[in-house]
């Protein structure tokens, strides 16, 4: 990192992920020398209000980029694919919230609060997980490190906005349309989310969606745990912001639920929301807005062996992309 | 049964499930000589039109039921406790929608495409399972029959009409308010439901809602299978009719998922809707208004042995509750 005042860039400047992150890095002073916005071309032109003044947003073009020491890259895969190694070769660092590098070797894949000791592998790209694993990793890496990890079930409630601006925007219209009583149409994804639960709208990578491929493998590579037996379903639920998840981990070792809530307590970004009687548990109409994951209707699992249930929200646009961006460029210059 | 043409009668036939009750009554032409409907002294007077002509809503008082052949229950449990033993008392037969005799051994719990043998031994009162464990069980058996189950693990996606017409009311009112940028109130339950995803509002036992409880003991009870090991979480989502589960199974051999969708195929109550890569899979807005569970996203786990992965729709008033209880009155007729 040449300079403790980074200039800094964003790419997908104008997304759900990408709007997020400039206004973090607005909420959290981020000292930047510079802010540049770039977008597609269908995009570029509109200006931004950022923390450090008016902005025009930009197209993406070749060398846009090389004098940048910070690019954070919010667009798909194939942009990051495109531009990403050619900022690692002008010297500055690619902070990349797209697919690209999560499962290549040479990057490291990094949740700050479980992992940023693998930080200073990086040769100019540094990866950032899928909005779940981010959070599954938060909850599951205390559990790993006091009780070891067995077994772990997911069922997610993924919100619209994880699948970008469209959908969410169209999850806006159908909601106007049911209210109205007029038929919803769907044209962002295959089918009306709105008063609707979706197992699918990803990919199928064989009898896989793409999602739970992505939250296998990367919380694997985010623990460290690559032979980690896993579970996971993957749902879309008509929420705005905000995935959820039923989780069930079978551990090594026995573990008592308050033991386990203190333990999360004490865990960096998480706040145990765990009192159901006063029907107070996760949500995502409450985390949304927050940086921390919520986790609660933790108990023994009676059905499995050393078995834990657990419920956890977490704001997938913040903890589970902007944030956790956010955060691993202040770690990158603290470490400078 | 005293009579081919029996004389039935509705109690909560206001309700969400006592309402579906008295129009599957009459999709399905059930041969009634007569249809009396009971509600509370706040619904009483209220007129409906039923198969059977316009019907006046009555207060149910204690000897009102003397003269049924068939009394479909579908209010709380302590209605059904009040007022179904008179019932068997007089000759007749409760058909029991309510939580009230479900684990009493001495009233069969039945799902027809399941345990029609078990009906036999009632003594005047019958049970049906909560509308999670109908649509549950009706998967499982063919796998349990086939495979043999060693544990099953699912997590549940359900609507605000398995809450009573109050929450699915409310839930429509949120909608319409969060359409018109202003905040939605809770008073049927704890929380908003719409752009939320709940994971409670049901009464706990200790760590447990009462519905994980309910879901558990029910299942095993249906399948008879008293000590099979689950793991359930139960969760309400934005969705006005139509609970849905994600559901592992770990079976006691290997099963191949092309062999289960043929099994299940060929299964009673159920419809296979599974090309996940044509977005083919259930979901609630596409089953609700139908009798069959639907069930897709079949495939291996791999995280376990032997493990198989789902995802199953139902409609709760229909097949969860009113349409189980219609089938069960007429088995009895079949069986007289």
């Amino acid at each position: 990192m040449p300079s403790d005042r980074p200039a800094v860039a964003v790419v997908g400047a104008t997304g759900a992920a990408g709007g997020t992150l400039v206004r973090i890095l607005g909420e959290r002073a981020f000292p930047a020398s510079a802010l540049e916005l770039y977008a597609s071309p269908r995009s570029a032109g509109r200006r931004v209000r950022t923390y450090l003044g008016d902005t025009e947003v930009r197209e993406l073009s070749g060398d846009a980029l090389r004098g940048a020491d910070i690019v954070f890259f919010a667009a798909g895969a194939g942009t990051s694919r495109r531009h990403a190694p050619g900022v690692a070769d002008a010297g500055g660092i690619a902070v990349d919230k797209s697919s690209a590098y999560r499962m290549d070797p040479a990057v490291p894949l990094i949740v700050p609060e479980v992992n940023a000791n693998r930080l200073s592998e990086h040769r100019g790209i540094v990866a950032n997980p899928n909005c779940v694993a981010i959070p599954l990793t938060i909850v599951l890496a205390p559990l790993q490190r006091a009780y070891g990890l067995r077994h772990v079930t997911v069922a997610t409630y993924q919100a619209a906005s994880g699948a970008g601006t469209g959908l969410a925007d169209e999850l806006d219209t159908q909601m106007r349309a049911d209210a109205a009583g007029s038929t919803p149409a769907a044209n962002a994804y295959p089918h009306v989310l709105h008063g609707n639960v979706i197992p699918g709208g990803w990919t199928m990578q064989g009898a896989d969606t793409e999602e739970e491929v992505k939250v296998i493998a990367e919380t694997r590579r985010v623990l460290d745990a690559p032979s980690l037996r896993m579970s996971v379903t993957t749902v879309r639920v008509p929420v705005i912001v905000g995935h959820s998840a039923a989780v069930w981990v079978e551990l090594d070792a026995d573990a008592d639920p308050d033991d386990l809530r203190a333990l999360l307590r004490d865990s960096p970004g998480v706040m145990v929301v765990d009192d159901p009687t006063a029907q107070r548990y996760p949500m995502p109409r409450a985390v949304a807005g927050s940086d921390d994951v919520q986790v609660g209707r933790i108990r023994r699992d009676a059905g499995t062996d050393n078995g834990i249930a657990l419920f956890f929200s977490a704001d997938n646009l913040r903890k589970g992309a902007a944030t956790n961006a956010v955060q691993v460029a202040e770690l990158l210059l603290r470490d400078r």
